[in-house]
């Protein structure tokens, strides 16, 4: 029983033609001119587009003209065949064809509704990407990077503040989100809008979920360029890291969330169950990262051949991954963690060769993936063929991250301002509102499932408030933070200044900086320091001096023989190579508690040093910019 | 018309989860096993095993376990369903199955001998890969490395041989193995094996072609490793590295040579044709490959930011490999040019950085593809289904494969040495005849087609030989260094006493060494030194100076604003950065004729510089090496 029809016929297709090189090669130009509008931009030192701002705008531009330069392919689509004798899709299907087999392989399910729309023009079908490619191949690079350069002291000193806003901060998000998308969802069913549609409250809490995943790397990259504050810079950063995670797992939890009955009552077994999932995976991907990021370094002597290191620093990052998604876990998850105690631990044992192959290796492809992202969000808007705008939709979801957004930073930096000792003042609160930019995770979050109407209508709404955010906060970055007026171009060594003046002057409460989560950071530290770092690096004091006598036969094993027999050796050149690393410890350990500023002051120097590493070669640009803009405003301050 | 029958069932696909998660781990798992493996052996100074036999082999092993260990699934496999009225497949199948559309996409044709053997195990189905992959993902990164780093002057001052082994010595390599096995195959067919098959002369041809390609990159490690004589290196380099891309477009050309009559006679115009589709498609992919190793950089300032220029040069020489692609042209010889170029022109441009970054970068990206396609091959053959193991055909393309290297090497050898002032010596013949290792290229023609059962009997064959060359060459080339009395650790500096020490006693013809090809090397050298850098890099004299009086305004316009300013400056930074470049064009420049010892000197020197540069870290091993082994050996020398 099957309707037969002539179809597109098959391309004869050349033994060594490459199909997908067209639409590759159009990224390729896309980001070939992303690259040379940037570098125009930052000769230029134009401030206002960041190169995903610019490699979205290539993006649209491409897309308006892909979708109406070519013409929709005349052939009759969306022919679908019967087949009622089948119980279910096989995953390959093989068909006899005028006497000659063909191979298909499984793809998807389509809903009914779009099976018409489908492949109305073979151009536009042919720049859409799989979905899980983001997921899968674009992401991971990203993520990665983002915990591969969370080493910061800023970071720790303010553990306690990041995990509020990411954890309780992104649950507050999600769920004033998800409440207000309900009212407007509600309003449009009484107005008679989305007709027959499923629309339940967990469909309006997934798109809470999916929007709360803040990607402020605009802003970021523009507060790195001027140097503004780092303790604002790491609040930020750890933040809309942290933040990514807990978005995806949440999402994740959500869509699997089934309550038995009415998918609109409100089931406790189903809820705890989904706030067990939510546990589950994201302990689980934790566990899995953060095992992979092995003191396998530790043990051999792979220094020696640099590229078989990076090569097995890459491969064990990439297995994180995909080890964590075997097991059914989060791949993201897994590979943030592991990027952040490579960065703690392996990162250590690492040569200093490996150490710049691998920062420039993470470097590179985040580049690479961020602009491929961003570039398609703008093709996107034109290419993809099932959007749904509905403007009262598009309304109330600006409105409710706008007030997600508030909720989130406002209370939760009241709460925090009443146990830090060094408050969050009021222009870094307003800068981090104003800094909830929706990025790549939302998109990729969204882009996941685009098969029944409100999912479209989500997906048209999560792009456009990419969009919108991207340019007008992004661009608007460098205005908020004169208009604010929170300081930049801070220097390393002239913050020391200024903080010396201001400790005198004392209308700053700076000068009692320190650790803010300072019980957390510490205990967090004394453990680290004492066991962790013994056990998995090459650096820290040897773990016979730190665990009782009674473990010794347990800690002479694990500290490696190489360490043991090289101790006095290798204290000397570590300390050449993680400076940083072994002043923090020595003082700590030596004189606790520090008197203040000089804890500060060797913390902020080393911060400051880490942020530079990660530099994207500003070097001279940076230069040029503080002698010609920092100067005299450090000179007003000093 | 259908035949229905319950099928594998699609699996309940999780959103989230991803497909070839445990297939990748597998490779991951090997790779990681290859590297701790290869630096065992560095650390012991094994130099029997190479990395690539280490992966190949391990991929051997777990091609095994997992044939043996997993079994097949137990639902009916083969299940054809017959669509008499379709005339030809569609590219996307929408199939109604139990009132839910699935969406089908076209993979492939089957023959009909291969339908019954197809899926009969799941796991073993999805190691394999779509081998369009080998010649779209992993192939490029490797031959663009190999043409990156053919930036040798001994490359430059052997070009003459280099082109008469790849071009001549590739086309009689083709016709030998083509002749010997058509020869085995009509024995094949008079003992009664081959019943019912196709195979014809040019199928033999094809073999043929796709056999020609040699890939010693076992034994250039070594080479490199050991300092063989600079001269023996890049004869066997520079030849592996063209004789890859004539052996693709040759494998191309007969694939699609189609005589119009019965395929076994001679059809001149066929075969004129494909002459020409051989010539058109070298001479097309190598302009397209050229043309993008673009002048770009040279007119803007990039270098203050080497993360764009590092990802502009990435992306054009990707570019280059679409274009062609998309073009119709063969994207791999495309970014061979595109990689020989761009290291002799826009490597000049990019700053110090930015060198090492693309470097290291393109240096990462071969280990790791190369890596993959060795460990794919050992898996390979257990996971491979449709293996033809045919012991006569196996034993003719042995014979085939070394009687068609000896009549390469040999007379040719035999010819160049007529014109050539520094013969090519006996050792370093047997060096090259020994050094006919077949790897990735053949494999990845081989896989590229495996419908047919002659094409599947060639691929069996070809993965044995390669199995065989790679591990027994591969691992005799030390021995056979020692054997054949080849000197190995020449210091660039210990060489310039041994070769003084020769000119006195004038044993050796190695004083008269200097550009064989002399006059190749030197209407090319001069035409590039005088136009084609200046135009393309900022090295050089100016345009002004080497273009005819009336060339003036053109000169001016070409000679970029910034070189022309910065003249002196630039010919001082440039001094400092190609040092190498600019004593050999001044000294070819001011004193032509060089006097013989001089030129000879600076070029060893540079050249040895070069392949330093490559290095893969064994920087400290080597010196150790050095004062272990090498020196003794000079010392008898001198």
């Amino acid at each position: 029983m099957e309707k037969l029809k002539k179809y597109l016929p098959v391309k004869d297709e050349d033994q060594f033609y490459h199909e997908g090189a067209v639409e590759l090669l159009v990224f390729n130009f896309l980001l070939i001119l992303t690259i040379l509008t940037i570098w125009l931009f930052k000769n230029h030192r134009f401030r206002f587009l960041h190169e995903t701002g610019g490699a979205m705008l290539y993006g649209l531009v491409m897309g308006l003209i892909i979708r109406y330069s070519t013409k929709a392919s005349d052939v009759e689509s969306g022919t679908v065949y019967e087949c009622e004798k089948l119980k279910s899709g096989p995953s390959t299907l093989l068909i006899n064809i005028t006497n000659q087999v063909y191979e298909y392989q499984y793809k998807r399910e389509i809903s009914h509704h779009n099976v018409n729309g489908h492949h109305s023009n073979a151009m536009l079908q042919k720049m859409t990407f799989d979905p899980s490619i983001f997921f899968n191949i674009l992401l991971p690079p990203i993520i990665f990077h983002a915990g591969y350069s969370l080493k910061k002291r800023h970071f720790f000193r303010n553990l306690g503040s990041i995990l509020t806003y990411a954890f309780l901060g992104t649950a507050i998000s999600c769920i004033v989100i998800g409440l207000i998308m309900y009212g407007f969802v509600k309003a449009m069913v009484h107005i008679g809008q989305l007709k027959g549609w499923e629309f339940h409250f967990t469909d309006c809490l997934f798109f809470g979920s999916l929007m709360s995943a803040t990607d402020p790397v605009t802003v970021l990259a523009i507060f790195h360029e001027l140097h503004v504050d780092a303790d604002l810079y790491a609040l930020l950063f750890g933040e809309s890291v942290l933040n990514d995670a807990v978005a995806i797992v949440l999402t994740y939890s959500i869509s699997i969330y089934s309550p038995k009955e009415n998918p609109n009552t409100f089931d406790a077994a189903a809820f705890f169950q989904s706030v067990g999932n939510f546990l589950g995976i994201f302990a689980g991907s934790f566990a899995m990262g953060s095992s992979y990021a092995v003191h396998l370094t530790k043990f051999t002597k792979l220094c020696e051949f640099p590229m078989l290191e990076t090569g097995l620093f890459f491969l064990l990052s990439w297995s994180a991954f995909l080890s964590a998604e075997a097991a059914g876990l989060t791949g993201i998850v897994a590979v943030l963690f592991c990027g952040v105690t490579q960065a703690h631990y392996t990162y250590n044992n690492l040569s200093p060769d490996s150490k710049m192959r691998t920062k420039q290796l993470f470097e590179f492809m985040n580049f690479l993936a961020e602009n491929v992202i961003f570039c398609y969000m703008g093709l996107a808007l034109f290419t993809f063929q099932n959007h749904i705008f509905n403007p009262l939709f598009i309304f109330g979801a600006f409105v409710a991250v706008f007030v997600a957004r508030a909720c989130n930073i406002y209370p939760l930096s009241f709460l925090l301002n009443l146990g830090r000792k060094q408050k969050i003042p009021r222009n870094f609160q307003h800068m981090m509102m104003f800094s909830g930019l929706r990025g790549a995770i939302a998109f990729a979050l969204a882009i996941q499932d685009t098969e029944t109407q409100p999912k479209q209508m989500m997906f048209t709404t999560a792009l456009l408030i990419v969009f919108f955010t991207v340019w007008v906060f992004g661009g608007g970055t460098t205005p908020m933070l004169t208009w604010l007026q929170i300081r930049v171009f801070i220097d390393p060594d002239e913050d020391l200044k200024a903080e010396a003046a201001s400790q005198s002057a004392s209308n700053l409460d700076k000068n009692t900086t320190k650790a803010e989560s300072a019980w957390l950071f510490r205990i967090w530290y004394g453990f680290d320091h004492k066991y962790l770092k013994p056990i998995l690096t090459h650096t820290g004091p040897p773990l016979t001096t730190t665990l009782p006598e009674w473990c010794n036969p347990v800690a002479r094993f694990l500290t490696s023989p190489s360490a043991h027999g090289d101790q006095l050796k290798n204290n000397d050149t570590d300390y050449i190579i993680n400076n940083d690393e072994l002043t923090e410890n020595y003082e700590s350990s030596a004189h606790i508690p520090v008197p203040a500023q000089d804890r500060t002051s060797s913390t902020q120097a080393t911060g400051m040093a880490d942020i530079h590493e990660g530099d994207l070669g500003l070097g001279r640009y940076k230069l040029q910019l503080e002698h010609a803009a920092g100067q005299p405003e450090l000179n007003s301050l000093a």
